[in-house]
């Protein structure tokens, strides 16, 4: 049945990006020990998100941004919504975070589409599906986030699509994808109900040319091309413990 | 006639949906008496809103948002639209208001819609049909809240469609609605004349996925694929006075 | 000719909608010798704004809104633009404007449209014309104010139908409001070349219900369902001075 | 070729329209002597602007706007783009600047459309064009300013349009300009890759309807009707410096 | 294959745009040496910009930008990613970043589309397209910033036409390019993937009405007129060490 078509998709971890930009002026004005108090109490946290990615009950991303939009970005995957508004409420609760300012979020779970998978199949059986469902965020260099819709517009309407012409073009859509293998790591967060775009996208790549090869490509993706619309990229290099405290070092 | 045709809804308690965030660096720098002073001070106002509920004079439901849109939702169903306002003053008067920013709203009346309702029958007689106008809202554990518009673009508009054909796209509507009974408890508020939006949208759930299942699954009905409208979309997790004072202890 | 056709209005009051947010902090951290100092000012003004109604040159409406958009409601009709400016600075002088911060506005001119009109009468000997082009505000329980378009886009252009189009569908359009009448006292501000809307509507009610009703029931209009385009919704309760005297108490 | 059919236009000085708002409680709460001597920087920079207008290179006008978006409306023309750069650093250098924010401005250059001229005259030996490349400003009671583009959209598009029959639509929207002749004066400034719509649009009236009746009857015209977008919409009473100084009195 | 031809592009260097507008009370209120302190650490910065452009490792411009949109706006193009960021960390962590904000910015990647390109030649063994690839930044007057898409809606889907059909429109365009060579240094950053919009342009003119001029003239291009989507457009005048020093003099 077609309301059924509509639910075949699987979800894995939730997922909470913050993007955070640094009140710089504050932060270079307070007093060596009230910035190293507040970069422990960050540091401490960074501990616990490695202990809980170490435990497999999620994983944890940290990114310097470019441009005015963020200078911080986070990405949190944990097993429950609770555990996201408990990472926001502990971030918030730092002394780091006075020093900060949230400008931008999204809450999505990460989502594989069964519109490729194999009848007869259980997904949650295979290794593979269950590594993207609960993945290990990667430490590479670069990392882009956009959320996006599929368009109902006139003749260009996704949801007035059969299952049929639907798993078609999301086949080609994948093919293109699988041509990045190895370069792109890419984790489609599912929000429809949770924010304000149906998808939150994740890339991550050792080149940020391949980001900006792979997104290209897949708009002359016809599914693309006719039915996607695209909000607002951000775009980031890897941060460690050591860039880090590079970067906030003053 | 067409013009009564547009009016075939029933009305129920007004609603106020009240989305505010913490400064939390105002709130940490608050002296301990100050904090718990605050606290009280909203305790009280909670308590009053438990009083008018126990009255049957409306419902008041409280949650934690995730992301940086809100860090607190309320929602306020009251008898009157004087209710509602007194409601924001009395909130904005406590000293915990200080420590609060209200940057998102929303202004409805709960609806029923009679697209469905049998002829010949007073809907107001009907328990089930109070009890949906003026309901309790319940303890779930997960809530999500969106504003939405019917699409007048071009040749998808539905104030141009018949009652007939409204009809039975609702009709098709309800019957996916009806799937989550049990799961899903959803709440609309007509807002035409009110605020932004023609309806703001209410789910409470106890698995978040059900959120997401519902709303992508009408998606795919033809009265939102080509008529829905959608706004922004809140989503947060029950608060109890306990949970609310672990939130707020720093 | 084409040309004049499109004149065929009469113009009444200039109006100035101001919606202004009260800074409730800094209200409740005031001395009360402040506050009373403040509210001094503003009720000083208040009975200015009666005065200039009781001439008759003019007519102010008071109304506390509901939601985050704005607290007070002030609804100016004078003669001229230039007292349009000289209420706005007279107002900004006050130390009461001190803690208020005023987020929208509108200006427009009370314009009846001559569609519906009568050959051969001068519109402006008819003493109901005058009333609705210069009227006293009512100081009836609820207002709501929305600005508005006619829509020029594809098919669906407004301006670019006939003469003899446009006075049938609002022939149509104005019988659904005398339905209304009694229930409804509705003024159209024309806003072309003064604000960023084509109208600025105001309705007054009895019955907030009945707010909700009308609009609802006009969307269903063609001149509605395919020409509208509708911005932001504005609600609030009536203010006397003792209602607002109590807003204010803390 | 269509390519130079693209620059039929002529163009005069550049153009800077400067909207600011005063913040009015920083102002009041100023020692006298501190408002006397921001007031006196500002009376020095407008002597200097009337020097410029004598001087024949340029030309400003300063108006009391009217709603929240701004208090005060300042249109500089000069010669060229690093005056008007000058023009900005030199108001933000005075103590004035300081008391007001600058919400919205507009850089274009006056323009005057080649679509009617007569072939095979030098358009700048007329006394009459150059009279409207380099305008003195008039000192006429009311001032609205608004931004637009021509659209480009589906079947609507200004820019597919041949020149022939951009021409004849102008043609039309030029003799609905000239019935207003000494009740509108229309400064058009251009402003494609200077601003973020293709035109600003100036209007002096001595009777404000005299700005919605030119404003409604262009948008009959199918130029407008068709292919006009408009932005924002701001409108101003004059000011004189004794009707500043009354308007700055507290 | 029509995936590959998506990616008939070059890339060069990275490319961070970044506008600032100064907070002039604050500048003002500064003491002097606190001032000269600041100004002296924006210098340095600027000689290390000069350095590495020295070192062809990159190219900066500054300019004075007009309205109220920002006052400064740097362009940085780099090696990598990484040093886009270190850039605008290195600006944030000067006494004279306080002085300013920074209210909008754009990452892109300096790009040639190799629309026009000879086939079966190495376009990187070609010293024109080596010095497009890696441009020093003029030091003309003028300097225009706007990002833009290439449309996808209805009957206008540029991602739906063939490489023929999108060949032979930029051949057009590119025609009407070359006409303002010497006139207009155009470098176009390609953002798919790392900011908002598909491309940011940057325009360098010695007169600014050639902005205009070749604006227009493209707008009426049909891969303008009917696939061009515009965002903001920022415009600025040249800064030198010197100007630089007398606009920052109070």
């Amino acid at each position: 049945m077609a309301e059924n078509e509509a639910l075949l998709t699987l979800e894995g971890w939730f997922s909470y990006h913050d993007f955070r930009t640094i009140n710089w002026e504050k932060w270079k004005a307070a007093a060596i020990e009230q910035r190293q108090a507040a970069l422990n109490e960050l540091l401490d946290l960074m501990k616990q998100w490695d202990e809980n990615q170490a435990a497999g009950k999620g994983s944890t991303a940290t990114y310097a941004m470019l441009g005015h939009k963020a200078d911080l970005g986070f990405m949190f995957l944990r097993e429950t919504m609770q555990e996201l508004q408990e990472v926001k409420t502990a971030f918030n609760k730092t002394r780091f975070a006075d020093y900060t300012h949230s400008d931008y979020s999204y809450i999505s779970v990460v989502e594989l589409s069964n519109y490729v998978n194999n009848p007869g199949e259980d997904p949650l059986a295979n290794p593979h599906v269950r590594e993207r469902l609960f993945p290990t965020l990667p430490k590479w260099q670069h990392f882009c986030f956009y959320p996006m819709n599929k368009k109902r517009s006139g003749e260009d309407n996704w949801y007035m699509l059969t299952m049929e012409q639907r798993r078609e073009l999301m086949r080609a859509h994948g093919m293109t994808g699988r041509k990045y293998a190895g370069k792109i790591k890419q984790i489609i967060g599912g929000s429809i109900g949770f924010d304000d775009w149906e998808w939150g996208v994740t890339l991550f790549a050792h080149d940020p040319l391949d980001l900006k090869r792979i997104v290209t490509e897949m708009r002359f993706d016809e599914v693309s091309a006719r039915y996607g619309e695209f909000g607002p990229f951000l775009i980031g290099n890897l941060l460690t413990e050591d860039s880090l405290q590079q970067l906030l070092q003053v």
